[in-house]
């Protein structure tokens, strides 16, 4: 039998974890660990490329999201989680990457174009930004990743990695580097709640998997719905209709949820009555999370003993991943 | 009293070295070690930054530099000679750099320009080539070198490595990283036998330190000397005039050249004469070189286990800056 497909996702530890990565990702990352060799890397080297001013928020967030990680369900015995940072095999790996990659392959990427012009980085862009795909590469090759999960906008990142495999396994006329696929999950991106495509803490318009009772239920107040939908006898729109994207995502009672919607649309449902629905199911399925989370939360060297521990098994892979690149490369002399 | 200099040279492990290493650095080399702790670098990785394609001239030059820096009087008690390759904290410390440095400051780098220019990269540029300043700038810090002996042509890569450093310093308030100052020789650049403004393997007017003296003997008979100075009774000019040139760097009975230099100018003596001058002094100067380097060429795996030696002393310094590095970035956890 072959041996189990690794696969390899991860966080930039730049702030909580939400429901749009509840959906987005960690829900499947618990499926993962079961039918995957999983690694789940915190990339708190990558998230210093546009963070050097503000390296606190980085370093604070790699304890908060492994909290994260815990609360949803992933188990450390199924999934070993690394810190980026501490496996300096990955800037090797990614130093001698950047040999074989042009600066204007590295400009022509989408992804990397479409970042630089959100960030408004102009011409004053961080080498390190710039460069950021070798270093994925190296992150992705170190394990042998074989499946990346990641959204639709992240593809061409895939892409560029497999083209440094090939062309690296071309070069040296033997397989050491290993092509990945990328997963794009079905679900696609939860909006914020403000309708915004995207949820997002920039935005401001997350609910983040540790919220609290109480913020949860004025998010779900500030949840937009139907701007049409004025007097609750008018009939109500569900496209755009976020209350109902929500509902559609995380309400387990798929027959009462149609039900509602089409008492919705005909009229006579008022936003209120979708909203406390909403709010229950949101409770319920945030509160175990909340409370495995504060049970983790209460001793936080057990966590980093957690992140030890996985950071030291991930380092023996991507050495020996290192060596054999280095080995091609003829960089091995002792 | 304040502690010992910290040195850092290096070389490229490309091709033997050759009379225009001697002159130009590895003479100086030789003293510094005594004044200076003194770090001799085996450029390897940055070797590789275009020569991708050509990894085993990399790798077998590296011992043959090696032994080189034995035959010249480089003397592994005194000076640490390490290969840049075995030192991963020099991959991370470029890693993070990268985060510091725009990529239109590297591209407005003269050196890097200059350089580009002549490998004729156009677009096509290896990430590895435009992004090798923050690799210098991580080979320089890593051992806190203060003095870096470059040429002319190498000021603006020192002046990069110091904008990184102070910046670096100032974003984390504190000293973690020391400038450093370029050390230009006084003696200019050693020209190439066919009077050529530089000795260099690419263009084929070298004398390698290890030459044999029939190979020495050849050298001198192609080195150029003055074109209008066509009968041994025309007067000739030492201007341009490399056996001159050569003589001026390695005769050590200075009275005796200034009177042949006179009886050269005045008319009446033959080139021949004065190559026969310059076959002497230089396979005086040479034999004892070539015969040590035989010597130590006798035993690799002594050159290798002195390199292995001087890699672990050396990476201890780096991974204590780098550990410096990343702590001043929050990159510690555990």
């Amino acid at each position: 039998m072959a041996s189990q497909s690794v696969i390899l996702t991860g966080d930039r530890p730049t702030g909580p974890l939400h429901l749009g990565h509840y959906v987005g990702s960690l829900r499947d990352r618990v499926r993962y660990q079961n039918s995957y060799k999983q690694f789940i890397m915190l990339a708190d080297a990558q998230a210093l490329t546009d963070n050097m001013e503000d390296i606190d928020k980085v370093h604070r967030n790699v304890v908060e999201v492994a909290l994260d990680y815990l609360a949803v369900g992933i188990d450390p015995s199924k999934t070993t989680v690394f810190i980026q940072s501490q496996i300096p095999e990955l800037a090797e790996l990614t130093f001698y990457y950047l040999n074989i990659v042009t600066v204007a392959r590295l400009e022509r990427n989408p992804t990397v174009k479409e970042e630089i012009r959100l960030r408004g980085f102009e011409r004053d862009i961080p080498a390190g930004f710039l460069t950021y795909p070798a270093s994925q590469a190296a992150d992705i090759t170190a394990f042998k990743a074989g499946v990346v999960p990641v959204g639709e906008d992240q593809i061409p990142m895939i892409e560029q990695t497999n083209e440094i495999v090939r062309r690296f396994n071309r070069m040296y006329n033997r397989e050491v580097l290993m092509e990945c696929k990328a997963l794009v999950p079905d679900i696609g991106r939860l909006p914020g709640i403000d309708g915004k495509a995207k949820m997002s803490k920039s935005l401001g318009n997350t609910i983040n998997l540790g919220a609290t009772p109480a913020e949860i239920t004025a998010a779900v107040k500030k949840v937009y719905t139907d701007p049409l939908h004025l007097r609750v006898e008018d009939p109500g729109h569900l496209e755009g209709n976020i209350a109902f994207t929500y509902l559609d995502a995380f309400d387990p009672e798929k027959a009462a949820l149609a039900e509602m919607k089409a008492h919705y649309v005909r009229g006579g449902l008022g936003d209120s009555i979708v909203k406390k629905r909403l709010d229950v199911v949101l409770q319920e399925m945030l509160a175990p999370i909340r409370a495995r989370r504060e049970e983790f939360a209460k001793d936080k060297g057990q966590v980093i003993q957690m992140l030890k521990e996985g950071t030291f098994k991930a380092r023996e892979v991507a050495a020996r991943t290192a060596d054999e690149v280095k080995s091609a490369l003829g960089l091995n002399y002792f």
